[in-house]
């Protein structure tokens, strides 16, 4: 790492987590980041109710396995952020307590962010939060009626691998958090940066924001 | 979920864990899989040297922010399991006895599993356990010439996104993890099923074994 580089102030980064995460939507983006921190100074917060180990099993279906990963923070004792992550999955639907904490949390984090990104059903809970009123947004191409069914004050995207707007990066479903994240990173770090990590997990991005051969598949 | 499938044998699935492991190696072929088990009767066994939560923070590099995920097992408890997934990343270099508790247990696991995927430089530790001897395979593209040079009785293919040989599934850098493991979902679930969890995923499959950027990126 460069002297400038190791002196340049920490990318603080935050995810929320919850039962029935969808394990792609946390680790795509995360495994990108992971790979900048080997050269760029970043910090992680794993945020949760409480510092239990969080599973990706949904709730809500009987056969599924999950796998538990451990919170490093509460949503209480999380630190100042400038990215936050908000991932989708099963785990996002209904009210309980644990989802309305990261509803909660969500509102009250949002004005301090310097960026939010959002990947899946994950736009879902920003919604609901509120903090996507009045913005350009996409979401999940198969759960399209009931995300968007969320929060008719948001400008939904129908045909969008991802959508920016200011600060917000919200990004259709699953696996396109990893395309989402990519197009941050060269926002943010450059396009050398970018082509090197994506070169690195050898992934062919898509580069197109409006690419969304999903939202065809489900007449959007 | 069918009767018939209901009462299907389980698919009985391992996964690797030390410190160090790339986390889209796990994480892309695991929500394929835990995808799977939204309709389809799948265990799962995450096998580490000990039940402490393991870090994706590779022990060589400072700087790197990690993710801690728990073991369901040890590899002295670990159950019988049908398809045993290894993935890669920094940590599968050196010989720290982390590692060759992980190389043993593939050296003495291989015999009973049906199945065996390796991602990105995974391939690695399944080749110094000796099980890739013989055998067609291939590793991360960036890493070539020091995972190739562990082994050289295997038949190293360079160019390749995945590699099939027997029971034997070895894909290429990281997020070729997805493709692989969704080629082996076709193979022994169906390409409908395959069609499904790409579909979920929002994920555009590269469908051709041989299609490979990062090989011709390397020279190789």
């Amino acid at each position: 790492m460069s002297e400038s580089k190791s002196k340049a102030a920490p990318l603080r980064v935050g995810v929320v987590l919850f039962p029935g995460f969808q394990a792609l939507d946390v680790f795509g983006p995360m495994d990108c980041i992971n790979v900048l921190s080997w050269s760029h100074n970043v910090t992680l917060a794993l945020l949760s109710s409480t510092l239990e180990p969080v599973t990706t099993k949904p709730p809500t279906v009987a056969s599924a396995i999950g796998q538990s990963v451990l919170p490093t923070h509460t949503f209480a004792t999380a630190p100042c952020l400038d990215l936050l992550l908000i991932p989708g999955g099963i785990g996002t639907r209904g009210s309980s307590p644990a989802i309305e904490e990261v509803i909660s949390y969500i509102r009250n984090v949002y004005p301090q962010l310097k960026y939010l990104i959002t990947v899946c059903t994950g736009s879902g809970l920003a919604a609901r939060a509120g903090v996507l009123d009045g913005k350009r947004a996409t979401t999940n191409k198969m759960a399209w009626a009931e995300i968007t069914g969320l929060a008719v004050k948001v400008d939904w995207v129908p045909h969008a691998r991802w959508v920016t707007d200011g600060n917000v990066w919200s990004s259709s479903g699953v696996s396109a958090g990893v395309d989402v994240t990519l197009a941050w990173i060269e926002e943010v770090y450059g396009s050398d940066m970018a082509r090197k990590i994506s070169n690195i997990i050898e992934y062919t991005r898509h580069e197109d924001p409006s690419h969304d051969p999903f939202a065809e598949l489900h007449g959007l």
